[in-house]
């Protein structure tokens, strides 16, 4: 039996290759082989065409313990991955007679006529197990060759492919490998408001040197993972291994880590009003929605959301706002001051205990040289504390399509606002 | 010079392989590359890792002409790719003034430290060129090796890879392949309300039969897009080829069409609204601000989009727009007369010709089983036209992801009306 064995995914199919399906597959079978400790090392795409695939399959027996194919065994010509498969192994191709009882029962109860091709699918390397497709007509196929190897075949279409991965193709994987083999765990620490190579250069020993666990960060707009992964036998031992290093990191980041596997900050933030039994409103301008929209993209956010306004000409700033014509004048409408006057105003108008506003120019894609593109001011209120203020960012990156990357980050900005305030 | 070269994709990055990251570059590439005429034979997928990588040139390389490689040209120290293949290759770092100039510009810009991790970024392989990243720091390389191989390589943000592709890259392709040769042109139609599957039977002999141009549809969520492709020497003689097909298309299909070559629905919307000279509100309670945010992503959006409200309780719904206690009582929240009201109601709060609203019951991603999941109604009010209407529809598909595709699909609803009730 091997260690930790590497697997190789080779999904098959022109329509992968040609861009019309995106390899969804790949990610998938990628996630639940790390989950099972076995580490992919390769993924491939190949057309159906059999001499590639064949190329495909003797590069990844030189190099992978585990091959896992997606595709290819329909009833139709072009599918050949279980016949290239059998002919480069020197296999000869038998009906499997539960698999073919399978296919007729399947045809006679939609009441359609077994055409010859679809008898195909029911024939089976000679010493494969078949794997029953309880989605679909082709059955799966494991092959266990003479030295060593494992092939899965799995049928393409996910809605297929999925539970034959989950129920029959994961068990046999568990029981071939799981005994005293360790698995992989990982843990995420979210962070904002700083960025990746500044923290990268905070902790480069540690990123370099650590091999259990390991590092790795993983930067987005305006935010950056960490992800700490630990190899352990279980959870407990993979805690031990992994705590340490989180704690080493917060401790050093402090306010900037707002998570430890959080799914977002929209997410952090329903999360954690809804424990202090906060309600929150919104008064967005420059982010015209943005902010609102990825609150209430979180299941319950009802319960900490009552709503909010979307400001976008100041007469609306005005009338639903009680934003002073005076303060506009004076300050104009992309101002500290506007801002703390929207924040109070959306929090008294909707009778909620915190009130977040957004205001700032967030560019044009046509006039990249405009003045002040990129100035947004995120206002808060807070009633019960009686908090009203108002922070200045400044987001132009000089990129074109800067006007969603503005709007996206000036809301995460205020959602970190929020967790910030209210973190205990 | 090669005709009809063949190709590899090796998309490099763990987090590819991890599963945390699905290849859409590939996808991307392999579309664009098909309509140059550039087939792609192989897509490989590898971590960041140098062995692996070199592995995987090794092979790439004996099997195509063009490898196009995505990813690990950042900061880090687990960016590998330029090093690697300028190692295999042995090729010398040189630093490129010009690309040290644009990061140096780019952290000043942006008022951070530059760090010497960030410097790496300016080295390319000698005799390479750098292609200027609009959108990012890191430079692309193209290399056209002495035995007459080209190596591309690429950033692994699709926001950066996408436009350096298309503004960098498949000139340099064009100029390469494409002398005295036809090149590709084609326009798109838009399409909204009409299946995928329904509009393929209408057209189903027109697809298989037409080879110049050819038409590949695109689905998209909620949406439907038809490319139609012509091979010419010209831009005139594309479209003598391309503007019969879209005729007979768009006849046969009519107000399904929204637009052709249309960026989006929003943009449509602000286009069309524009010049009508209109000006529109928005009333939301399921969608939450999606659809202010998609209006709103729309350079130019403050000609006709004056703000809205969005009204996740039914005291704000009361409060702000104007929904009568009794409305919501005898025919609850969510409801046609509901639906009107807001509509009515924001229209006339924020002054404007339009108003247009949403109110549904978007679901959980934990209760699939909920009744009326998906029930979403559409308020529609024109001021001039004294028109107030409400579309009923039910968009729950039984997935686990229907909150998201509820909330797009009920926002690209609204959209669509506007559009429709003022397409001229």
């Amino acid at each position: 039996m091997i260690n930790n064995p590497i697997s190789e995914i080779i999904s098959v199919g022109t329509e992968i290759l040609l861009g019309d399906t995106i390899n969804t597959n790949a990610a998938f079978l990628g996630k639940e082989l790390a989950a099972l400790g076995i580490f992919v090392c390769y993924t491939s795409v190949v057309g159906d065409n059999n001499v590639r695939l064949e190329n495909a399959m003797k590069i990844a027996m030189s190099r992978a313990d585990i091959i896992i194919t997606t595709g290819g065994l329909g009833p139709t010509f072009d599918d050949l991955t279980k016949e290239t498969i059998s002919k480069l192994l020197n296999l000869e191709m038998k009906t499997d007679s539960h698999s073919l009882n399978r296919i007729k029962d399947f045809f006679a109860k939609i009441n359609r006529e077994l055409t010859e091709n679809n008898l195909k699918q029911a024939l089976i390397p000679e010493g494969a197990i078949a794997l029953d497709n309880d989605f679909g007509t082709a059955p799966g196929v494991i092959i266990n060759t003479t030295n060593n190897k494992i092939i899965i075949m799995l049928p393409g279409p996910p809605r297929e492919m999925i539970p034959m991965f989950n129920n029959k193709a994961r068990p046999f994987l568990l029981s071939k490998y799981s005994n005293n083999n360790k698995k992989v765990f990982s843990k995420t620490i979210n962070i904002f408001g700083i960025g990746e190579s500044k923290v990268e250069n905070m902790f480069a020993d540690l990123m370099k040197t650590s091999t259990n666990p390991t590092i790795s960060p993983y930067a987005k707009l305006g935010e950056l993972e960490l992800r700490i992964t630990a190899l352990a036998y279980n959870e407990k031992e993979a805690h031990t291994i992994i705590n340490p290093t989180i704690k080493q990191i917060t401790d050093k980041l402090q306010r900037n880590v707002y998570g430890i596997d959080a799914d977002s900050m929209q997410k952090e933030v329903v999360k954690i009003l809804t424990a202090k039994e906060l309600k929150l409103s919104t008064a967005e301008s420059c982010t015209g929605g943005y902010l609102s929209k990825r609150i209430t993209d979180i299941e319950g956010a009802s319960k900490i959301y009552s709503g909010g306004v979307v400001a976008y000409s100041n007469e609306v700033k005005m009338q639903l706002l009680n934003v002073k014509e005076d303060t506009l004048d004076k300050y104009g409408a992309v101002s500290e001051q506007v801002a703390m006057e929207m924040a109070e105003g959306v929090a008294k108008k909707l009778n909620t205990d915190i009130g977040i506003s957004t205001t700032g120019i967030a560019g044009t894609t046509t006039d990249l040289t405009q003045k002040d593109t990129g100035l947004v001011y995120i206002g808060y209120y807070d009633r019960k504390n009686n908090l009203n203020y108002a922070l200045e960012l400044h987001l132009a990156r000089g990129y074109k399509d800067d006007r969603e990357s503005i709007r996206y980050i000036a809301s995460s900005n205020a959602l970190f606002e929020i967790i910030k305030n209210n973190l205990s």
